[in-house]
């Protein structure tokens, strides 16, 4: 398996940026060809009160590297990564590899 | 579900890190209670070559978050935790939250 992490840095207003996610982006993303997996991960403070280093990770899956980056690079792969600049301008980090189950 | 995200910054000798992580480190977080999955994103640079902004991500899911702080609280989660001074000194970052599948 392989995975893509989407780590969202802090936006300014976290409403706008999740109501943009859940309305527009996650049905955009939704639509990459070859995803076996998509989970959204709503960071909080940690047990100690730390802050969350992340507003928000968003974790891709695809059977294989060539079906990740071919997700990525299709026309609704590109739809998505063209909508990060309408909510995501606090910035965003993404994280490529292989990923292992391990339980 | 609950997902707890661990992010390992570089670190010096990737090579000791992983031996450590795959021989001491898994035994030890498998041995959590309360896990329903445990995944490792061993980290590569992305399609266009840019390094990647972590050397491993590890993800740890439970089916709520109590049993997700259960498992890092309990004796098990603690060794597993005392662990990182033995091969993560390079930092970590540790997220958690709620995770949603939008699949």
């Amino acid at each position: 398996m392989y995975q893509i992490t989407v780590l969202y840095n802090h936006p300014e207003d976290p409403e706008a940026f999740d109501k943009h996610y859940r309305e527009v982006h996650i049905p955009l993303a939704t639509k990459m060809p070859g995803l076996t997996g998509y989970y959204v991960n709503w960071c909080e403070a940690g047990p100690d009160g730390t802050p969350a280093p992340y507003h928000m990770i968003a974790v891709l899956i695809a059977e294989s590297k060539e079906a990740a980056l071919g997700a990525m690079a299709s026309r609704e792969g590109q739809a998505a990564v063209a909508d990060l600049s309408n909510f995501a301008g606090a910035g965003v980090r993404i994280s490529f590899g292989e990923v292992t189950s391990e339980l």
